[in-house]
Parts: C-alpha cells; sequence; structure tokens
C-alpha cells in the first residue's frame, strides 16, 4: 500500500505525528504537497479539500486506496495497527488513541500560546495576550500535560506509553519534547528534571535507527516560526 | 450493559455529547457524579481519575463493563455502532469520528472565546481579550465550521449528516446548534439562514421523542455560565 499524505510542505506541524509513523515503520509513502507536477504540490491539497466526497475540514489528511481521512489522531488510529505501531485489540487501540487525543489538546494549547486570540492573526497582532498566555502555559499547563504523560508511561513500566512494545504515541511523545525544547528552552531545562522516563523515551527514539535517518533527511523540515512550536524568546521567561 | 458516565454533573459541557447519544438509544446508564451515595458523586470521579490503571486526563470518561474511556470522541466512536449510532463498517466508522474530531475542534475555539488566555483564570481575569476573540471567532471561526457541516450534510443529501441515518454526528451538531443560540443569539439570528440544512437537523433531532423527553427531563442541565456556551452579552454583537 503507497499511501499519500497531504499536508502543508514548509511546517512540521500536525502532519508530523504522521510522518513520524510512517518513517518509523518505513512505510511506502509520498508526502504529496511538497512534491511537484501533476497531481501534486498545494494545489493538490486544495484541490481534494474542496473537492472530496467526504472532505476533510483541514490538513493533514491522508489518502489510502480508496480510503480518505482527515484529524491526526484519526489517521494514526487507522495507520497504527496496520504499521505495527498500535495494537490489534480493540481496549488496547482505544487506548493509544485516547493518549494520541490528549496528546492532540496539548498541542492545541501549545498553539493558542502564540495565537490566544485568533489563528487568522498574526503573532505580532496579539503580543501582549500571548505574553499571558505563555505565562500561565507554562506555570500551569505544560506541567500538568507533561506530568500526566510521566506518570502514564511510568504506570507501564517505563519504558513505552502502552506497556505493549514502541506504539505512535511514543513517537508523538517524542515530537512533544523536540518541539517544547525548541519553543521554550529556558523554561524546558528548568523542568524536565521532574519527567525522566519522558526524557529518556525521547532520547530512545532519536535513536532508532529509522528515525535517527529521518531526521537528518531533508525531509525532516526543521522547526520554524509557521508551525505550532515557535521560538519566541520573550514568552519564554 | 449499563454504563456509567462520569462528568461534572453542574455542566453539560462535553459530557452533553454522550448524554445525547444515550438518550436517544434508550440505553442505561448512570450519571455517576450526579449521584449520591458510596461510589458516587464527584468524590467517585476524582478516585477513578487518580487511581485507574489506564487514568484519563480529564472527564468525561465511560466505565463500560471492564473497559474505561476518556475523550468525549473516543468514547462516541466507542458507542456508536453499539448503540445503533453508527455504522459498522470500518471507513464508515471513521468518516464519523472524523466529523466528531472537527467538532471537537470547534468547541475548543468557542471555549477559547470567553478563556483566551488561560483556562485557569476567571472569565473576568481576561475580559478584553474575550472581546477581541469573540469579535475574531464570530466573523470568521464560526461561519467556517458552520458553513463547513452545512456542506457535509447537504452532500449527503441533507437529512443525517452521514447520509446512512441518524448518527452520533447528527446529535453532537444539534447540540452546537442549540448551544451556539444561547451563547450567541444575536450572532445566530443573523447568519443562521445560511445553514438551512443544519438548522433543518437540530429541528428534526428536537422533535424526536427520546430527545424531547430528554430535554425536558431534569436530567438535561440547563446553560449557565460554567459550561462551554456561554452567554455574555457584550461578546455577542
Amino acid at each position: 500500500m503507497r499511501y499519500k499524505l497531504y499536508y502543508w510542505p514548509s511546517i512540521q506541524g500536525r502532519g508530523e505525528f504522521i510522518r513520524l509513523a510512517l518513517e518509523e515503520a518505513g512505510a511506502d509513502y509520498e508526502d504529496v504537497a511538497r512534491e511537484s507536477g501533476p497531481g501534486k504540490g498545494v494545489q493538490a491539497l486544495l484541490a481534494l479539500m474542496e473537492g472530496a466526497a467526504r472532505p476533510p475540514f483541514a490538513p493533514p489528511f491522508l489518502r489510502a486506496g480508496e480510503v480518505l481521512l482527515g484529524q491526526s489522531a484519526n489517521i494514526l488510529l487507522f495507520l497504527g495497527h496496520r504499521l505495527g505501531l498500535a495494537p490489534q485489540d480493540e481496549p488496547g487501540r482505544l487506548w493509544a488513541h485516547q493518549l494520541q487525543l490528549t496528546i492532540a489538546d496539548f498541542v492545541a494549547e501549545a498553539h493558542n500560546v502564540h495565537h490566544p486570540v485568533s489563528a487568522e492573526l498574526y503573532y505580532e497582532e496579539q503580543r501582549d495576550e500571548a505574553q499571558r498566555a505563555a505565562e500561565r502555559f507554562l506555570a500551569h499547563r505544560l506541567p500538568r500535560f507533561m506530568g500526566y504523560f510521566e506518570r502514564v508511561l511510568q504506570a507501564a513500566g517505563g519504558t513505552y506509553a502502552l506497556g505493549w512494545q514502541l506504539s505512535y504515541v511514543d513517537l508523538s511523545l517524542f515530537q512533544l519534547v523536540t518541539g517544547l525544547r525548541y519553543a521554550f528552552p529556558n523554561t524546558m531545562a528548568r523542568l524536565e528534571s521532574a519527567w525522566p522516563a519522558l526524557i529518556a523515551l525521547h532520547d530512545r527514539i532519536a535513536m532508532r535507527p529509522n528515525i535517527a535517518a529521518y531526521l537528518r533527511s531533508p525531509r525532516r523540515i526543521p522547526f520554524n516560526q509557521e508551525g505550532i512550536f515557535r521560538h519566541y524568546p520573550e514568552l519564554d521567561r
């Protein structure tokens, strides 16, 4: 099965959680909007959003044969057991998905830090509000979410979030740590020692052969000031 | 199967999307935190969040026999085909779930309108920011989301969101219209004519016997200023 991923070509964003799963599994996939030619590029992405029988509200979305799927966590729910990155049984699949949805909630809150008023205004148009939002986020929400994932990881034995074996949830937790370190290096340096299992998981994931190769490749888009995790020094006190 | 729903006892909130599905299906369920006695009440909810082997990050969560599930959309994914409110086949189930996740995104944005800086501050501590957020939300995001759901509904034939038959997605769209009318009556009066299929769906759902009986019952908690949809007249210009 050749998978076709549709996501904005210049950011990691929400698409990165899917890219990491496809890369770890060595799946045959195409990052459609990053290629050029007929049926490719951002035009192909936009055309599918307009013209699909079951249109997604926003990228990322995935084409797998006849199936077109939107919503990152939903895509991972579909891919998980197919790629060997989630259990086959229903309770196991739903637990993995529940954790992924909680990661998605956290990602949305991390994005709201630099866009508290509206995603449709520039950061520069909501800097004062972002300052207040960042203070609350870093003092309360970030520790609460990370503490939760640390607790889940430790309860599962400390190696993988599901206990089981490596899953897409572990890859997403890796991405969270990486993104938060980029966006809030001072805060993370201060807080990380509270989450030893999460940080150890991050380090192990980074050394997995397929992930390490991906991170070194041009397929991994560098963090920048357009994605979810952005580094504004004034927000990271 | 007797289902046990755990959610805050004084608000509709995210729990309401699940209550509506259980009520429409005539399911045997208990709204645990609204009852009193051993193993009930808010204490039981908090104890399960602390003590569960697979702890949910936040309410609502559902106990179904041995399974404990968190995240509203995940709970509906589990309940959907069991209650006859979603198709059995995987593509149908994932499409319903994708729409529900998009509803969840919209609900989170509707909540951010009165809490743009932080959910952990009072509205009164972020009124200025909320004023700006409301203007953008009502001018851009609300029409975009509602227009999307209108388009999906019309593409499916205009009667039910999945085409198929009544699903939990339709019940959630009913709740969206109801909540938005409570929170933003002026804006909704101005915009509703752009979404004829959605409004007609809302009206049909309200007349279904089980839903109509539920809405008249004390089990339906009235809208108030603690939930997701809140009426602050200054935000509804």
